[in-house]
């Protein structure tokens, strides 16, 4: 099941928001649950150097099928994943991305947003996800 | 000056409802005046090897100011420009892609349309297009 | 929906059966329906140089909905879709990659096959394609 | 001297039991001496981000005849190898990719594994490899 372009928008829509209250400029990119990418918007004089970490850090998301910044914590200089990021074209393992869960614990996506603080990525991807009603992520989302 | 994203969702938003008349499923991409995506819109069932295609007839209809299949004519073997595709990470040179020029002839980005026959793409791109005011295509349009 | 590696596993053993009554060495390749690899499997002695090739077929497959030889009626020299081998990492645009369709017209992945010639990649990839059932494809096939 | 087939398909198989007894879901890749994809198993419900993982996995295991997080080991900051990960299209440097290397010591090829912890992909591509004979990993394993 993949991320339909009615619930790409509204995802976007609520990140948007969201990154307006936050007086943000955010690249906000959705992929499916098979990486590729469904929706992006990126609001006027958001840097153009976060067109790229957006869409990455959705698609670390849906890869790993965890938040981009949970990578992140093991991808450190003596971590287990030191060096993760050199796979799949290039990971972006700060946070800022998510995996979207449906109500069936079904991954059908991911949302990854840049263009602040990974704080502020971070608040910007969450608003995003919980539009599409996505809670309690489980620890091994699968996909169909 | 950019495309800006009021701008790009309102060449989407006109380029969606030609697909839908044309009962189409179409990629569509938004870049800016620098070639960087802008907005992207997948309507459900789109093929998803559209993306890729329609993000680069928009990166090449701005990279040379001039429809996509414009330089497919001089590319074709024998052609002037037999292999340019291979420049700036790959180009499409068949019609879907157009540069959105304003009133004032500047270049402010393109639309790139991919998902069904070539004449479909192209009648979905210049739907886009035109919601901006797109009139004439000077010969050499510029950026500012 | 996505190809089961059981599906995968049995869609390669009808493969590896034609491949040998036709005497040949294979590399076949069964993605899923978002073009990620599921299933690989090199005969010995098959070119090392038809692993890309078999792999490019499938994702062709998949990322168009078609044969992967039906493209490449359509990107010749002249044709409306030269060129498009640029897209997508790389295309394959000859005959030996077929989508896989299930009875309800939902692709759920593509075989691709490479090391012979394209009348016998075709035909292996018929082969194992049919062994999951696929009849008739329909003209724009989804994915869910 | 590279892995045959029938060999690839027991070390899977052997690899495959094994991520079931460790309730995981693996993706498995043999490479050949040289590098080579001969073949791959991605297990229902694995994370699409650990195909090209554990591929890279495999090869850095065979491009320098060691474990993969032996080199891991020496390209930390202020290591000796600091940033051999750029190499090669991408090297995966932590546990996980292992050398199959048969009773003459000769190295026919290599098992990737990716999907879970370091430690299970460890184990399971030990047990791929030990399916196969392996035993000891000479000093400098050579090829023919």
């Amino acid at each position: 099941m993949h991320v339909t372009i009615e619930q790409a928008e509204k995802a976007i829509e609520a990140a948007r928001k969201r990154a307006l209250e936050l007086n943000t400029q955010m690249c906000i990119a959705i992929v499916d649950s098979g990486a590729n990418l469904k929706a992006f918007y990126r609001m006027d004089d958001a840097w153009v150097g976060s067109i790229d970490i957006a869409v990455k850090k959705a698609r670390t998301a849906v890869f790993f099928g965890m938040p981009s910044g949970q990578i992140g914590k093991l991808s450190q200089p003596g971590g287990p994943l030191f060096g993760i990021e050199h796979s799949n074209d290039g990971l972006i393992t700060f946070p800022g991305g998510l995996p979207i869960v449906d109500a069936d614990g079904v991954m059908i996506g991911a949302i990854g947003v840049s263009g602040s603080s990974v704080e502020n990525d971070h608040a910007v991807a969450k608003a995003g996800g919980e539009a599409l009603g996505v809670c309690d992520l489980p620890e091994h989302p699968w996909r169909t």
